[in-house]
């Protein structure tokens, strides 16, 4: 596959859009063309300033986008009717548009999902929402697994992350300090939740060509330490809460069940792990598990050759081929 | 995706051909329409009584395809100068082309390649060669995980299969019983061979977008047994030859090495393995490893719904995102 230079814009700079935009700035077939966020401090300066990168790489933030690129890199939120309206505007300019919106892996709002069909079919371009998770580990993975089996029954899909080794943000987020109680009032108020768990649970079913005949309520239940753990950021006291297990699954002609586990002090079992019953049967594992910061950044500018390449529309991980560019 | 009726044609009912006839006839999605092979013992039969399936399916072998189909499946040799003027003759009849055919999973031939090419163009039709080794375990799978990668310094392609588990033809296949000098006059006169090693380094460089500085020689080496071992077929004294080993690697902006085990007696230590340095490192393992023989029938079915709806030309399986179906 050759690539020839591709122009990008970065829509949101925030954490991942910064890691997201560092990446862009490596690849010889990218050229950065603008950097859009809504934060007053940040428009005006040089995008390199922003993202910490100490040189200036002749690109300013802007408020709004004022150039055409090939394709935009979108990461302003996790849900998809907050950035729809974005999302729309951005594919009439008649871009590209691949976006870390965890909603967006596979659109359940069929209301939002063919408005933007419309929109991307209309101007000739593909919208594509990717990311490690959802976008991978629990879904494009296991899926691109299953081509050998001639024969499925069931996927069985686990994560572990060990929290431990993550930003202090994604340890305070999964409730590692709390106390049990704590941990469910957060789960309550929406506080405690991996997005996308549920979306990675539809586009494995939807890929397999399997109509679930029931689908599980999604489950987040605290992970409590069985010993203190201190991290770099903080410290589990045995009996706090370390972190967050979370599950779903699909029954139909073949089972589906995604078990999420991340917490601090899981350095010992971290991976992810695939589990196909069939014929053959497969069991694969990453030792350690893909670590989620870096691998978000990279499914994104990875994912942008292969959209290029695409058909118009609203696309899911499960419509392209993938791999390092 | 869903997936509507297709034609499928099978051309050539040999061993990988009959398995791959018999997974057509299991699929809601497929309808057989054609079975095609040279041998007149075969011609005339009912392709059902000719795979051992025990029932007739109401398609006769010929010896020469009739009937239009959407997808054939083609299976008849692992040389593309052998097979190319099927290949052509197939496609030129507005069949899209899915091929067993290890050269086929990346063409070296340049003028072979470019001649396929125009014809499937200009048919506006799909040729594609697949299997799972190669065209998954040694090259599709791997690039696929090296799409969480924002570098990549390194892919180590590791493939350690226990031949105790597979079919005679394949036991002897890989020199199981040889003695050394037996085993190094069969790969000299190239009997003892992986077909598609070179083809899957090729394949993997050319995802990852690197051109190599240099490639080594295939090097095919016996793995002497060091103990008794019996398999349903046939027994290897220690000092005998167990099975090949066989390396080729690539050097440059990323070095990528593949490195096939295939042996009796390897029960304890077979799986296929990934091994890739870059950020992050990412270390997969199928345990056990895929089981060759029932995995290519599969890979070949499971790419008919993509190759229906990818674009036309010669494709690899870099080209096409794949699962079952």
């Amino acid at each position: 596959m050759n690539t020839k230079t591709i122009t990008v814009a970065q829509y949101g700079i925030g954490p991942i859009g910064a890691e997201i935009t560092r990446l862009l700035l490596t690849k010889s077939w990218v050229k950065l063309v603008a950097a859009v966020d809504i934060d007053p401090d940040k428009i005006g300066k040089d995008v390199g300033e922003v993202i910490g990168l100490g040189r200036e790489v002749g690109v300013k933030v802007t408020g709004e986008l004022g150039v055409k690129a090939d394709v935009i890199c979108h990461s302003t939120g996790s849900r998809l009717r907050d950035v729809a309206g974005q999302l729309k505007a951005l594919l009439e300019r008649g871009s590209h548009v691949v976006s870390t919106c965890e909603e967006l892996s596979f659109p359940l709002d069929q209301k939002i999902r063919e408005d933007l069909q419309q929109v991307a079919r209309a101007a000739q371009v593909t919208l594509l929402g990717t990311g490690v998770n959802p976008g991978f580990v629990m879904d494009k993975l296991p899926l691109t697994i299953t081509s050998v089996c001639q024969e499925v029954k069931s996927v069985e899909i686990i994560r572990i992350q060990n929290a431990s080794t993550r930003r202090e943000p994604l340890q305070r987020k999964v409730g590692a300090g709390m106390t049990t109680a704590e941990f469910r009032a957060a789960v309550d108020s929406g506080k405690i939740k991996h997005m996308g768990l549920r979306e990675s649970l539809m586009l494995v079913g939807h890929g397999l060509g399997v109509e679930f005949e029931s689908i599980s309520d999604e489950k987040i239940e605290p992970i409590v330490a069985d010993r203190e753990v201190t991290t770099k950021y903080l410290k589990v006291a045995k009996g706090q809460v370390a972190g967050v297990h979370q599950t779903i699954y699909g029954k139909g002609k073949i089972n589906v069940s995604l078990e999420l586990r991340m917490y601090v002090g899981a350095e010992a079992v971290a991976a992810d792990r695939v589990i196909v019953k069939g014929v053959p049967d497969v069991t694969m594992e990453i030792k350690d598990g893909v670590h989620g910061d870096r691998a978000t950044a990279a499914m994104v500018v990875n994912s942008i050759p292969r959209v290029m390449q695409a058909r118009p529309g609203v696309l899911t991980m499960d419509d392209i081929p993938v791999s390092f560019r």
